[in-house]
């Protein structure tokens, strides 16, 4: 007998007795104020999935004893929905995100799903707190779905129950500014055999106490190396671009390869798409390693370098701290106040005209309103 | 001014309204059934350490946004209570395990404790559930702090509010049989500049799928090997150690070294010091390589090999499958049916008669009882 899996059909909708209210945008951060309502999904390996819920955005009754709290059996997504100009509300991209959800399950015993009956209900998540999606440009309603490991049993085999959730935080811009890195050698965030390339949350736990190390040195995130050779990976929450005059005499814009090392990013993917779209330059996932960029720098081949994620988009890298040496990276010479390189620019101008729905493009999603 | 630190004295008990009835000591298995309380220990860094509290065991409220079931911020501690012939019961060690504790939570921002309060707190709750302590030898009480990031924050910065929480599991004998160990240089559990040496959520989940692949081909246990030259770490949930002639012909007990790659064991460091006060042979803290172990079957100087953890305590090795081959490791070649070698059972009989207060030891604490 084949075991139900997610059905949207069967979802039910509790509202909230007690709305918030809205905040100005102004004062939105990331990540810390949440709307009315959640989506849970539960599953056990006896029954299944159960009919999807959205109720009120409140506490989770979890087990002392369940994986969740003991051995990090946890995976997680971030994605984001836009208002466009004319009001409609659009998701980018996310069965992208999905994917990976599943993929970062698979990895630690978490239940298959159904992607597009789990995104059936975030759409109407999103469409029951839709008040919530902030107006302005660079603003955007942050998805954050989160996958747990239910049962309580302290046997290291694997949960047979868990739940899916969802939830929503109205964010504005993350990075309205260039940020400066700090080259970090000495942790290692992911390794060859580990588990980098997924989103778990066990891959972040272990990066706040370095992270914190850097800011307080004045510096805002890690630039992580891995091995003797110094393998420029990703950024605390970013993939990193460099776009450069190769050693080669080449201009490319380069990334760090699908190498299990790092995360596969969704913006990643898509900044690769439009520069190869363009044709304009050579477009590589390859290893750059950290002697690479410090030739490149003495040698006056850098151009820019920039980090994206999804909380971020892109923001310009304007300094790396590699050995003690505070290495200048160039934003835009033309223009000393510029937040952002010229070509990093015409990017983040170019994905954001898609996010916002000013492009049209199959990576825009709608959310129809039925009401 | 201080924030409050944990404070023993001000301890409150909640008692259940429904006891558990106790199960027959024969069906106990290793963290499937818990007491009838637990203890809980909040902390906010605007007000420190609240007063701990013993309560009912039940579900945690916890917000879906909580630092622990988005970026596992969470560490946990195994110890064990043992109930001695008289019947009095008694810690093993437990201060060695509140120190690891008190590591692993600085490693991923969870705020300092005070070790000796908290072990008063876990005294007491041991005492209220003291009827759930088994009565036969072999038997134990399974001790279990978790402690959890529970701020509603996504920002990857560091959790501002934290529980610290214990709950108990009364166990048999994990493992009443040799164990066969598959060899795994695929995947890493942990790494140069990673977090393998400490008690984090986060090393487990990982592990689980590939331990999962090796029970389905007839193993029970991964042996974790690192690196291009075979470097044996440990096992699953265990310290691995060796008992042989080593190249040099002398006798020799050797474990991994505490390099920041292994866990540092509360059984690994006892069952060292036993075997150094005994004199006999050579102890080792110091790499092995995997050719190194084959080389010594070969050349049949492999006396024992076992793994060794608070939950299994000790338990011997009698096969290694590697690079596809089926090593046969020795357990007690003058008797085909022992399930441990005799300098393992040797080890093994003399830790058990402290840890059941057999013999006297300073390593032995003992729950006084008032009532």
């Amino acid at each position: 007998m084949t075991r139900p899996n997610i059905d949207a059909s069967k979802l039910t909708t509790t509202l909230t007795q007690t709305p918030k209210e809205l905040l100005d945008e102004k004062e939105l951060k990331f990540g810390k104020y949440f709307t009315d309502h959640m989506l849970c999904i539960k599953y056990t390996e006896e029954n299944g999935w159960e009919a999807p819920e959205i109720k009120p955005y409140g506490p989770l009754a979890i087990d002392p004893a369940a994986f969740v709290l003991n051995y990090s059996v946890e995976t997680f997504e971030g994605t984001k929905a836009y208002r466009a100009a004319d009001g409609t509300i659009n998701l980018f991209r996310p069965d992208m995100n999905l994917k990976r959800l599943q993929r970062s399950a698979h990895r630690i015993m978490l239940p298959e799903f159904d992607e597009e009956q789990l995104l059936e209900c975030i759409k109407e998540l999103v469409k029951v707190d839709q008040r919530f999606v902030p107006k302005e440009h660079g603003y955007s309603m942050y998805i954050r779905p989160n996958f747990i490991g239910t049962e309580p049993n302290l046997n290291l085999q694997y949960s047979r129950e868990a739940l899916l959730y969802v939830y929503l935080s109205p964010v504005g811009p993350y990075f309205p500014r260039t940020v400066k890195l700090f080259a970090n050698a000495k942790e290692a965030r992911a390794w060859p055999g580990g588990v980098g390339n997924f989103k778990l949350g066990g891959n972040y736990a272990p990066a706040m106490r370095p992270a914190m190390e850097v800011v307080s040195k004045g510096y805002d995130q890690i630039l992580w190396l891995l091995g003797d050779d110094h393998y420029v990976t990703e950024v605390g929450t970013m993939n990193f671009f460099i776009f450069w005059v190769n050693s080669e005499g080449e201009k490319e814009l380069v990334t760090a390869p699908l190498d299990g090392i790092i995360l596969p990013g969704v913006t990643r993917d898509s900044l690769l798409s439009l520069a190869r779209q363009w044709g304009e330059f050579k477009v590589s996932e390859r290893k750059v390693t950290m002697p690479e960029v410090v030739a490149a720098l003495e040698e006056g081949r850098m151009l820019e370098a920039f980090g994206a994620g999804t909380a971020c988009v892109i923001c310009s890298v304007s300094e790396v701290l590699y050995e003690g040496r505070q290495l200048a990276i160039p934003v835009d010479p033309a223009n000393p106040d510029a937040v952002f390189g010229p070509m990093t620019k015409r990017l983040r101008d170019e994905l954001l005209d898609i996010q916002y729905a000013k492009t049209p493009s199959p990576w825009t999603i709608p959310i129809q309103d039925n009401n």
